[in-house]
This record gives C-alpha cells, structure tokens and sequence, in this order.
C-alpha cells in the first residue's frame, strides 16, 4: 500500500482517461480504457459485471493503470496496485451514474445494455510512478 | 497473426498515445504510455533498453496496447499481440527519431539521456477490438 500524493489525487479525480491491464487466463496481458475515481489512497473503477477484464480481476487481483494528462500527454501516472473489493449492487450502479455525471455532465449513466449489471473495483496501488 | 483494418491503421499511423500493457517477472501486469507507428498488419513501439518494458518483453513477448482517439476519447483500440523482432542500433535510433518527428515535429528525438540506447519492437496483433 502506498499513498497518493495530491497531484495524483487531482488526476484521478480530474476527467482522464484511464487504461487498465489485467492478466488473462493464459498469463497475457490485457487493457482496456476506463474512467476512474478516487477515494483517499485508492483508486476507483467501474466496469460490468462478466467482461474481460471482470473476469480477469476476479481470477488475479493484480491490475496496472496508466493515464497520460488530458491537456499535456508528456505528464503521465502509472499505477501498479491489486483490487481488494469488489462491489456490486446498488452501489455500483450509483458509481457509474456518478462517473458518468463526473466524465460526461450526463446523469443516470445512459449506455446500460439490457441486463447488464455493474461492479465497482477498489484498487489499492502499491507502487505509483507519475512524472507530472 | 490478423489483418488491421484502415480505420486501425490510421489511428496508429496518426498522433494518439497508446499504453502498453506487458507482463512483470513476477506475473502481474505493467502499463505505460508510448508512442507507436504502424508497418502493415505490424504496430511498431520503441523505447530504451532496460527499462522495466523492455526487461518484460524480452522474457515474455505477450502484449497488449490500448488507445483512445485523441478527438474523441470514446473512440478507441485495444490491441492483443506479441513481439516478433527486437530491433537495436542505428534502425531503432532512427525509429524514434521518426516518431519524433510524427508525433512533436521536433527532429532528431531531443530527449536521449547519456548512454541510452533505443530499442524498436516489431509487435503482430493476434486479436484487435475496435471501437471507431
């Protein structure tokens, strides 16, 4: 467990982009694009429940996170850390409706597919490198 | 091995920032950002030798990069694949000389530290998913 220092908090709070790798059944990698949040020292992702990388993280915990700064691509964060709850149910659906509000001013988040149902993933990082 | 469609290839042949995804000695996941250029169905990524990328490829050649258009962030590429040359000396100095040049208009790359030496993967995608 590390802390994050207050500009990564920022960053995090702040509307980038995300990209999240995660660890296939084979051991390859895997990543994929994702809004995130923060919450103290740890970082908070979203996505549904039985994707890729859902049931990768559940296999592994251990996730990496890179952003580059939506204003000055050459100011950069990487986080590697493990997903140490995974939450699902009403609290989940509000976080994606809270992302969304967050990413896009749009509220309840309008893209569910039918049946689709979200899962909320708290990330403890463990070693962040941000050249900010 | 698969074919990249147009739509892929000029996403990679134009200026968006990819985060490559590649797999620690230890098993879990690594993700930083990179340049990256495109060769026919081949994407092309260089960095220094050494660095912790670097170090992983060359032990487990497996994987995976993720884009996001950089005008319309909800347009975006995943990348799964593997390293199939690795290439050193005057054509990977050259290289990020080029990417450079694609990416800042800046010519040679003015970033080199003392004693850097760059190095060019030649990556062939097994599986792309695209959302464009």
């Amino acid at each position: 467990m590390t802390t994050l220092t207050d500009a990564v908090r920022t960053r995090l709070a702040d509307t980038n982009f995300w990209h999240i790798a995660t660890i296939n059944e084979d051991g390859s990698p895997q990543v994929s694009p994702v809004w995130a949040d923060v919450d103290g020292d740890h970082v908070l992702v979203n996505t549904a429940i039985g994707r890729r990388k859902d049931r990768n993280v559940r296999r592994d915990p251990r996730v990496a996170l890179s952003a580059a700064d939506k204003d000055n691509p050459y100011l950069n964060i990487e986080i590697r850390g493990r997903v140490v709850r995974i939450i699902e149910g009403q609290e989940a659906e509000d976080s994606i409706d809270e992302l969304c509000r967050k990413y896009t001013g749009e509220f309840p988040y309008p893209w569910r597919k039918p049946g689709e149902r979200r899962v909320l993933y708290v990330i403890e990082p463990e070693t962040v490198q941000a050249r900010l």
